[in-house]
Formats: C-alpha cells, sequence, structure tokens
C-alpha cells in the first residue's frame, strides 16, 4: 500500500509505543505535522527537544482539534479518562485508533463513552515492544517487520481501518485484523501469561530468606528467562486488569499443567517429563526458525 | 592461585561442558595430556579432530589410567554406570570431579559404589551453560568469570579440593563451595524451576488447538523467556530425576505464590498486584545491574 498524506496526526502518551510510532512515521514522511500530547509538560518537552513531534499539548482536547487521526498510546488504565477528555470536542471525521496491549477494555470503554465504538475508531495493538518505558527509550525501528492486529468491528468505516492499516506499513509492520476476543486470548497466552510468570518467579525468590545468595547463583539462563519482569510494574497491572477473565482462564490452564508435571517429577515418571520437554523443545525450535 | 602442572587429565563426557572445559584448560596450558572418554567412538572422533582433546578411548577404566584428575563430565542419569565402569580399577591417588548440575544426586551414587564418598572426589557445578549440547558447541571462554561451587565434605582431602579449585580459576572461573543440600536447593530454585516452567508453558501453548497462530503472535520478549525450553529434554530429565525433592519442593512454593497473584488478579486487587511486579522489577533490576 502507498503511503497516506495525513495532514496531522495526533498522539496522546508519547512514551515508548507513541514515540516509537512518530519516530516511524517521521521516517517514512507519512504525516506533516505530529502533535505529542500528555498530562506531563516536562516530559513532552523531552519529546519536542528530541524531535519526535512537532507541537506539544497538555489539554488532550486541544491537541486533537484539526486532527485527521487521533492514536491514543496511555497506559490501559488512562484510556478511558482520556477518552472522557477528548470525546466532546472530537470531530466526527477524526480517525480514532490505539495501541492498547488488550483490545475488549479499550472498546468496552471507548463504546460507554462514545454510547457505541464510533465507526471511525479502529482497535490496535502492535506486537513491539521492549522492556524499557518513556520517549528516551523510543526508536524509529521498533515497529519493522512485526506484526500490529486490528480489531475492527462489522460496523467500523472500512476507509478508516485502511488509513490505520497503512500508517502502520508505512511504519515497517505487517498489519492483520482479528476479532477481539481472540485477541484477547491469543495474547493472554502468548504474552501476559509469560509476563506474569516472570513477575511470580522472580517476587517469589525475592521474598524468600536466602534471597541475595539465590540471586548470586542465578545464571544466563535465569537472566533471558526474567528480563520481562524489569517491564513497568503500571503497564502490566493495567494489562492485567484490562484483560482479567482471558488472562485468568490462561493461568488457571498453566497451573493444572504445571502441577501435572510436577506429580510427574514426583513420581519419578520418566516418560511424561521428556515427552513434555521433546515436546515443548521442538515447538520452540520451530518457532524461532520460522 | 597459579596454574597446576597435571599431566594427565580425563575428561568422560566431552560434550558442551566437557569439551568446553578441556579448551580452556588448554587455553591455560594447565594440563600436559587431556584425554577424551566416552561411549561413542565418532564424537570422539569430533572431539579429537577439533583439538579439544589429545587422546581418546571408548573404555572408560582404561581412559582413566594414569590419570591425575578424572572430570565426569555426563548427564546425571549416566554417573552412577559410569562410576561403575571406573571404580573398580582407579588408583586411589586420582583426584575425581564432576560437573553435575545436581549434587545429592551424585554425591550418593558415588558414595554407593565405592562406600562412602572417596576422599579425593570433589563434587562440582560450573554455572554456567548454554542451551546447546554436544562437543561442537564448547567454547573456551564458557566460564570466564563464572561461578563454579565445589560440594566438598568434612572427610574430602583438602589437597584434592585445592587442585579442582586451581583447575577452574585457570579456566577464568570463581570457585566457592556449599554443603551439598544448600546447593540442590539455591539451583533448584534459581535453574531447575525456571527449566520447567518455561518447558511447561512452551508445551501447554502448543497442545492448545490454535497453537499455530499462538505462536505466529509472540513477541520478542516470548523468544527470550522461553529460550531455556530449547535445551536438551534428556539432561533435563535428568536433572528433574535427580534433583527431585528439591525441586518439587520449589515447584509447589511457586503454585502456591501463583495461585495467589491469580486470585488477585481474579479481584482485581491491584495493590497485591502492582506490589508484587514492583518487587520483582527491584530484584530483577538489582541482580542484573550488579
Ligand atoms: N511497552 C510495550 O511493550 C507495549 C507493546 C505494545 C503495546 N503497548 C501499549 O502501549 C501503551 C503505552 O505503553 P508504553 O510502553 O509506551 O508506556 P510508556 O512508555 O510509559 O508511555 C505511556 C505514555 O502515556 C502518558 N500517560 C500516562 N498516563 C496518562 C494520562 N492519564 N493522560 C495522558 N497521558 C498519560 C505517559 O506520560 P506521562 O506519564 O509523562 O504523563 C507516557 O508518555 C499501553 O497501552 C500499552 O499497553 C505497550
Ligand atoms: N549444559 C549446561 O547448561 C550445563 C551446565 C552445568 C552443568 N551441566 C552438567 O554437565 C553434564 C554434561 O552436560 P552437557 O551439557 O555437557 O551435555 P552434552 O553436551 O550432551 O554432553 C554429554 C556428554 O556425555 C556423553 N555421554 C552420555 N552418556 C554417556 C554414558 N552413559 N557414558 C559415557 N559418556 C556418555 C555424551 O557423549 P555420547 O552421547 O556421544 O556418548 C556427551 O559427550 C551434565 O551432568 C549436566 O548436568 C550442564
Amino acid at each position: 500500500m502507498s503511503t497516506p498524506v495525513i495532514n496531522q496526526l495526533t498522539i496522546i502518551g508519547v512514551g515508548l509505543i507513541g514515540g516509537s510510532l512518530a519516530r516511524a512515521l517521521r521516517r517514512a514522511n507519512a504525516v506533516t505535522t505530529l502533535v505529542g500530547a500528555g498530562r506531563n509538560a516536562d516530559q513532552l518537552a523531552i519529546a519536542r527537544k528530541l524531535g519526535v513531534v512537532d507541537r506539544t499539548e497538555t489539554d488532550l482536547a486541544k491537541a486533537c482539534a484539526g486532527a485527521d487521526v487521533v492514536v491514543l498510546a496511555v497506559p490501559l488504565g488512562a484510556m478511558r479518562a482520556v477518552l472522557e477528555q477528548i470525546a466532546p470536542t472530537l470531530s466526527p471525521d477524526t480517525i480514532i485508533t490505539d495501541v492498547g496491549s488488550a483490545k475488549g477494555s479499550v472498546v468496552s470503554d471507548a463504546g460507554q463513552i462514545f454510547n457505541g465504538l464510533p465507526a471511525r475508531f479502529v482497535p490496535g495493538h502492535p506486537i513491539a515492544g521492549t522492556e524499557q518505558s518513556g520517549v528516551e527509550a523510543s526508536f524509529a525501528e521498533l515497529f519493522d517487520q512485526r506484526r500490529v492486529i486490528l480489531t475492527p468491528e462489522a460496523a467500523t468505516d472500512p476507509a478508516a481501518v485502511t488509513t490505520v492499516c497503512q500508517l502502520w506499513e508505512a511504519c515497517g509492520a505487517q498489519v492483520m485484523t482479528m476479532a477481539v476476543a481472540h485477541h484477547d486470548a491469543v495474547l493472554a497466552a502468548t504474552s501476559h501469561l509469560p509476563h506474569v510468570l516472570a513477575y511470580t518467579l522472580v517476587d517469589s525468590l525475592a521474598r524468600q530468606d536466602d534471597s541475595r545468595e539465590i540471586f548470586d547463583y542465578a545464571a544466563g539462563g535465569f537472566r533471558d528467562f526474567t528480563r520481562i519482569a524489569s517491564s513497568d510494574p503500571q503497564m502490566w497491572h493495567d494489562i492485567c486488569a484490562a484483560n482479567r477473565e482471558p488472562l485468568v482462564a490462561a493461568l488457571q490452564h498453566f497451573i493444572r499443567d504445571l502441577e501435572q508435571l510436577t506429580r510427574a517429577i514426583e513420581q519419578a515418571d520418566s516418560d511424561a517429563i521428556k515427552q513434555t520437554f521433546e515436546r515443548a523443545k521442538q515447538a520452540r525450535d520451530a518457532f524461532c526458525n520460522k
């Protein structure tokens, strides 16, 4: 698809994802004016100084005035408040999209505030990130060859979907669409569950008496395994809250499987242990050699 | 400590760890003759061709004849059989050590075969590895600045401990000693538990109906988190079997903590979720910035 000519694009929340999106759009020359908005003027000044956006605003409604596209890139727990601030004055022509890691909660927030999901609201989620946060950690290449999932509804304006799709493609991403509930279940399994496991493991060890020593003897595998436990606690709290039901289901499924393997180890059931490990290695090697 | 002059050192099991040890000892010029032993002549020929060892033997007893030091670097499940093969002809002057990832099982195997742990048997474990196996994956730098834990008993010959310690130091490692049970509990928590979690997660997802799609949407965090699930299934089966009790205890502890966090998510207990994530991030960042 060719790069669209967007006159003004407003990003609310110029952090890791919002900042990277701005940088990638600029790299692609896809937008004439990039407006950055948020609640913190100092942080926004940094974004301006880094050249990530052209103009900044702490008044969110003002930031959206004249925008062709508004991107919500705030934590999931802030989506509702942000939507409440912009809804009253938002032009019906403006396309809205978001980058939230769970989609059901954003769709529900927007539906309540706008009295039904607006036709020009295209929920989205880039499957890309690091364990860093903030605009200083943002970079234009974050979305290169990464996937972005859009979850439009039947009533969503196809032209709005096309524009959002083109914007992400201009950022180097591959775009696909999916139903909201399916997105939330898949992401609960592949992303939210691993984060919860990594956080729980590190916290569980840290609370043990000999925790200092325990970490002293942790090797390279542990460092990789727990990297995601260095992610932003607030953001991950918000994801757990926003995607509660699918995540709890994924956790319960995992706990059942882990209890079964624990029993196999307890009972020295070598076949069960080996089969689990072999299937896992095969799946992981196949996944990584794609 | 100065590098010892070892005339002959025999490594039984010239795989990732045994091969890396041989390469590191050669780099340090710490041994005159390196003998590699194993059950597979073809694999041993590769080790010889790669220059990892000077001489190879498939007759383990022969391989140990004349050795000042014998290093057991076979999987934990093979330790007993190997000890049975070498015990009858082993000189009482020969120092034996091993690299097994669990220590209780090796000490118990050796105790049974030798009728008590020999005074010159120094159990050991290098906290270093990759998810690869085999001599082709071995490299001299594997132990650089990594820790090696020795678990000698009160009756272990101090001179033997010193020699083993010097050999590892010549390989670039830092050596410390610990009680067997303590080693096994610490490693269950920091290494064996994470491996079991990674294997269980990947297998659990792979067995779900939409597994192909699930892996399609897995991002970078998932790749790091599951890297250790690409480790050798046989080796990790052996570790689970050898370190059963401490590992099951660590698993049960973890499951309890995970159930508690699952409940907190279910009940939207924001404080509990945030506290867990914050403590974990703090501990992980501290561990990694050391
Ligand atoms: N990081 C990832 O790996 C990743 C991946 C995919 C999607 N996402 C999603 O992307 C979104 C942003 O995540 P991020 O990693 O970019 O986080 P981040 O780096 O912390 O950025 C969040 C931004 O939102 C602003 N903000 C927070 N609360 C706000 C409020 N109430 N009103 C206005 N602005 C507010 C923050 O600025 P101030 O705090 O200075 O106001 C900051 O600029 C989240 O919804 C997350 O689920 C993240
Ligand atoms: N990999 C790690 O991350 C790591 C870290 C610390 C400690 N360790 C410990 O190091 C030891 C070796 O692990 P590794 O990773 O080096 O495994 P590896 O690469 O698979 O090497 C194992 C070696 O032992 C040989 N072997 C297997 N069964 C044998 C038997 N019955 N008799 C004689 N030789 C036999 C194998 O050769 P053939 O199969 O060709 O006979 C191979 O050369 C294990 O005890 C493990 O717990 C591993």
